[in-house]
């Protein structure tokens, strides 16, 4: 497992994308996305995604050709049609249009249909926060990503569906929350099958209905189902689940029938000035987040941390002693850059003498 | 337990906060709001209230005097504080406000502040689904009602911040998910101790910051809290509650270490008519409740029902049957009667005369 140079390797992926006919701004945007997901150890949000990006380029899933098409913009909404964009770029151009919205009217609220896929939602909140706003993100898959069974059935009905939201603060990092509606991701039902490890209790579906923790019972065949977050009281997990297909789909005309690929987004932001004082405002999720830190640990941990803190936490800490990426996914990228014929630096690798080097500058 | 006609008993509750000086139409809204909680078998954001409103009502808690103030207005924004009149008028009061800003703009949030208890917060987003809106409601309580532990924590720091939201359809029964934040309400503890039994696994944290299910763990002395919800993944639970702290108090001006009764409320509604065409959006609607409900049940269901749907059917039933009060519930409204010297009507109970009748009208 390599440890690079999370700054030098942004560069790199830009460069990969660039040498796909990608323009060098949106480049970088997909590099900077992809590298920091990855930072926060979220690699399957993150460089896991180079390879699949690129190839969806050489066959057309991902076009990026495409424009944005305002279908429908009144003062403070907008719905938009990526027809199948780079993902974070897509976000974030949306993600700016309801800031710009938010600010002239407190609130506002976007649909974006068809982007490709987005990778980490939070990256878009979190933007949105820390130009000021209090943000919420839905996001939606299309049909064939239909894993997750509703609360009481066993055949899955809807997609792992995740929710973002952030918060300012008058601080470096921001109040950030990204979780998806389901009991677990598919990612990590399949590592445990590979590991031969169990899953939580009642995580998974199987096709007969019964509740199960084991991984095979997932796959099958018969195929079994995710369950919606929440165990006992998963009614809330698909409750949430569902509201995210109102949202990130339906909002925007995007049936939950309909073949579409990709994510569906809906952005909801609030500029906090329009309600109180907004440093007023600041003062209070200031004085809100230390009286919940107050709080003594439980058993297991070490310190209350807010929604976001440890993934903060993790970038700092990469920063300074780089990233350790997983041989299969290095590898990965090492054969796109061979077949975009791209070289690769040979500075990406951060070394012992660098690390001892910088107590020195 | 008798056996109640749900309207004659509105009617009566009505006539009870009447005879306490509450306006008639704003007492007609509590008693409405009150049976309506009661027949969905929600008797903590039902009946079980009219005494404790009636004795807040007496003590100056709830100010029947007070009238609202707007602090704020903009175009889709609004802040009002209550002064702690009645929450039900409150909260509907707000909830009308947003929908005629949703209206205009195609978003609205309003933020309410020190409202007395508002009971059942989807009773609102329904009201708002009901009228064409998609509607989204949080929920704080003051600085007292702090039994939830944060993620990680030990110590009670949020209360059980209930999230509502609400979807319309073309039909009577609206899409309408009402829960709370916290793992289990504090209510359920109480029963639980009373009736020796435990609770899901991990659902309280002891003193000492181990994980319980005993509730008198909760109790202590010393004292324990509530998980936040979730399980496993109880940073979920955790991150909405401290959501529903930023929406429905911070946002409003209200800070977490203010000694503030009553409850603060954040609304956001959506008029979905302002993304897409209205009628194509609830076709949307219906397409996917028929999808979502077609998934064969699970084991130990007999069918999969929509947020709210249970609710809806309860109501139903009770219109049929009567409302099932338990015995300390109904003395007590009558122990209020007494000393309002209100007279209880003799057919409020349903009898078995009445129920035979109803087939031959």
């Amino acid at each position: 497992m390599p440890k690079l140079d999370a700054e030098k390797l942004e560069l790199f992926v830009r460069e990969l994308f660039r040498v796909a006919e990608v323009p060098d701004e949106h480049a970088a945007i997909v590099a900077e996305h992809l590298v920091t997901s990855s930072m926060m150890g979220m690699h399957s949000h993150g460089l896991m995604r180079v390879t699949e990006y690129l190839s969806y380029i050489q066959d057309g899933r991902i076009n990026i050709h495409a424009e944005p098409h305002v279908l429908r913009d009144t003062q403070a909404s907008m719905v938009i049609d990526y027809g199948y964009y780079l993902g974070p770029v897509c976000a974030n151009d949306a993600i700016d249009r309801a800031m710009a919205k938010a600010k002239e009217y407190g609130i506002a609220c976007i649909s974006a249909r068809r982007s490709a896929h987005v990778a980490r939602l939070g990256a878009y909140t979190e933007r949105a926060a820390h130009a000021g706003f209090v943000a919420l993100a839905f996001c939606n898959s299309g049909k064939h990503g239909h894993f997750v069974a509703p609360w009481g059935g066993r055949e899955g009905r809807l997609a792992t569906n995740p929710i973002s939201f952030a918060i300012p603060t008058d601080d470096t990092a921001v109040i950030c929350s990204d979780f998806s509606t389901a009991a677990i991701p598919e990612g990590k039902i399949r590592l445990s099958l590979q590991q031969k490890k169990m899953l939580p209790e009642s995580a998974v579906i199987r096709h007969d209905g019964a509740s199960s923790n084991d991984p095979a019972d997932f796959y099958g065949p018969p195929r079994g189902a995710i369950a919606p977050f929440g165990g006992s009281v998963g009614y809330r997990g698909f409750a949430l689940g569902f509201l995210v297909e109102v949202l990130g789909g339906l909002l925007g005309g995007t049936g939950m029938l309909d073949e579409a690929a990709g994510n569906g987004l809906g952005f909801i932001l609030i500029e906090p000035g329009f309600f109180a004082d907004r440093e007023a405002f600041t003062a209070l999720v200031r004085e809100a987040r230390d009286y919940v830190k107050s709080s003594p640990a439980a058993q297991g941990f070490s310190e209350v941390l807010m929604p976001g803190e440890p993934e903060f936490l993790a970038c700092q800490r990469v920063l300074r002693e780089g990233i350790e990426l997983p041989d299969p996914i290095w590898e990965s990228i090492l054969e796109q850059a061979a077949a975009l014929k791209l070289e690769v630096p040979d500075d990406l690798e951060v070394t012992f003498r660098t690390r001892m080097q910088e107590p020195i500058r």
